[in-house]
């Protein structure tokens, strides 16, 4: 049949698909280890906890009701008893908005502290559902690169000396996506204090915090000033599929964020979020749950940054693997990871190459690899198989 | 604590909370009986049903992981079965995108189809969550009446003669909320054959098209082109807390709708949708529950035109409540609804003046009353009371 549709907006022009991520299609073949995924592993998700609280929450019908869009009233209750205990205040209920995972707050944030053209400082490389979400809402986009502390706050004061000022500054805080780094305590209160001086809002975005593996994370930026937005979600200490995100912002943020949910899609599940509710709260559970993933991605972790140091030595240099998901990972040889990910495939193992989460800096011989989903054994394998991907010659394909 | 916090984006200016909206909070005092909500009965959803498809759903941890953005692949392939018998067609699992709920459908198709300052043409009475996310949009709304054979393609003519050339045209076919009426199939026929021959697109609303009372709805208008997108759900014949919500469009409609839902949530939750291809599944059980809710709302509906007719005569005229959850009426005698409501809510009884869904016409004189969440006796003294408030004289309170 031809096309006969009427035409859709203009602004889509600019949005494809990636061709990396075409490429990252070809993992899901069964042969290729997939370091490039971004996912927790569905093993670790407490199933049978989720099931009895499923069991309970579906006693009443009154989870299956539309529910308020800032939030199922009890999980907004534990959620502020959660944050409260994290940020060393009385966080209030109207302070709390639960949304359809972190995402959405990112989205909705984005439409209600950004005026088009506003100014948004986001860390290179960069969290890409971030950049996502502040081009669609019109926003300029300024990198400032990380380094083992963190978000680098001398550039960024260089950026507003130069003149620039942001209307808001994103930054994962701990166990970077994808750089795997955190952030210094010293610059958390730096970050805050920039804020509050230059009239400027920060989104600290908190999924990983609580997966650190040798010592806590640091208290939040949030802790710091109310000029600092703070989301979290229970996405990677639970499950992702209960969509539950959070946000802990001033009451008229909040109270702005509900009326853009409204349109966005009236409001969450009752039900999931009740099932997150029992679960939030019941903390020694969590806390053992909490710990157990933690084990089991510490010993990944260090089993991936180990195959890779025994395989590269220097060639290959990681982030420090003290928390989260990701190990961010440089080639000092000039090996070129975009160049490289074709033959890796081709060898069986797959990873991001750094050139996906660019912002300024090209990030040609970095690479993001997730080490959450295989056991040590694998991920050793994925590391040989790199290792052999890494050492053949680039093909040279005629014609080309 | 003083506000000393960044601003917000200078276009939430506008938007704020309605004094009607404001008003009807008061509905949540137990003496009132609200016929100002749009819910369906809590009470007649299938908890047991439910309950018993999470458990299942529960027995693989595949339901807890994050799920493809256009939906849980099990749940396309039963929506895609469900309108394919529904359009007379075969619907590919390409032309089938699930949303959280059919109001994010709305609000990611008007990202998607919409430039700014684009002409949106809505239906006055209107759904005043269409009305909400294409302003958001940027686009210019014309308003196109109602009458009982619903959307008057003749003012739609009118409109285009005039020059207009609308981008889109969002239709509530069946059972409209607000104003109760559905779309003829003559009508039907000659707004598809527009929407080919002027190239604009045609979002065809319908949430309540099951819920028939009599006979069923008539083909639906995207039976009649493909420039007309069909958005269903799952909230209205089995539970809102599923947030299961889809639509039916071509396939380069859902990719670029799958571009902007990972930006603006990533996904839904595979754990709603498996409980929801459950039920869409098993077709018979379906079949039969939704005759339950029909025959329950149909009572109710007609409890309450009875009582509106005995106890107001020819002054409240009432559509013909032949589905869905919606009365509209009219005051014959002037009677301004806006003014009435704060006697009414005195008297025990919300209902939602018309001129919250106005948009080029005032309705000061029409209500909206929703009959769904109270059984026969209830909905009469309901009524009772609404004419109790009717006869007293407006007060004239001193000094305004």
């Amino acid at each position: 049949m031809p096309e006969t549709q009427p035409p859709l907006a203009g602004k889509l022009a600019g949005l494809t698909s990636s061709a990396i991520r075409d490429l990252l299609k070809l993992t899901a073949d069964a042969n290729i280890v997939s370091l490039a995924g971004g996912l927790p592993d569905a093993e670790l998700m407490p199933g049978v906890r989720i099931a009895a609280a499923a069991e309970s929450a579906l006693r009443t019908n009154a989870t299956l009701q539309y529910t308020e869009s800032p939030g199922w009233g009890p999980l907004r209750e534990v959620l502020a008893a959660r944050e409260s205990a994290r940020l060393g205040r009385t966080v209030t209920i109207g302070e709390v908005f639960v949304t359809h995972g972190s995402q959405q707050a990112l989205s909705l944030l984005a439409e209600v502290l950004l005026d088009p053209g506003a100014l948004v400082v986001v860390e290179d490389p960069a969290y890409v559902g971030a950049i996502q979400v502040f081009r669609a809402a019109g926003a300029r986009i300024a990198a400032v690169p990380l380094d083992d502390e963190g978000l680098r706050i001398d550039a960024l004061e260089e950026l507003i000396a130069a003149g620039q000022r942001p209307a808001l500054v994103h930054t994962v805080s701990n166990f970077h996506n994808p750089g795997g780094v955190t952030m210094s305590p010293r610059r958390r209160q730096a970050l805050a204090a920039l804020a509050e001086r230059y009239g400027f809002w920060v989104i600290e975005d908190d999924p990983y915090g609580e997966l650190w593996f040798e010592r806590p994370a640091p208290e939040p930026v949030a802790s710091y000033s109310r000029s600092v937005i703070r989301l979290s979600s229970a996405s990677k200490i639970i499950a992702p599929s209960l969509r539950v995100g959070w946000m802990v912002a001033p009451d008229r943020v909040c109270r702005a964020v509900e009326l853009l949910k409204q349109g966005a899609d009236l409001c969450g599940s009752a039900l999931t979020q009740q099932i997150a509710t029992e679960l939030l709260a019941d903390t020694a559970w969590l806390g053992g749950h909490i710990e157990t993933v933690r084990t089991v991605y510490a010993t990944r972790a260090g089993a991936l940054v180990e195959a890779v140091g025994s395989r590269f030595g220097d060639r290959l240099r990681c982030s420090a693997a003290s928390g989260g998901m990701f190990v961010w990972a440089e080639f000092t040889d000039g090996t070129d990871t975009t160049e490289l990910l074709p033959r890796a495939l081709e060898a069986g193992v797959a990873f991001v190459p750094g050139q996906a989460f660019a912002v300024s800096t090209a990030y040609t011989h970095a690479m993001r690899m997730c080490f959450t989903t295989a056991g040590p054994e694998v991920l050793a394998e994925a590391v040989d198989r790199l290792a052999r991907a890494a050492d053949r010659p680039a093909v040279v394909v005629a014609g080309r």
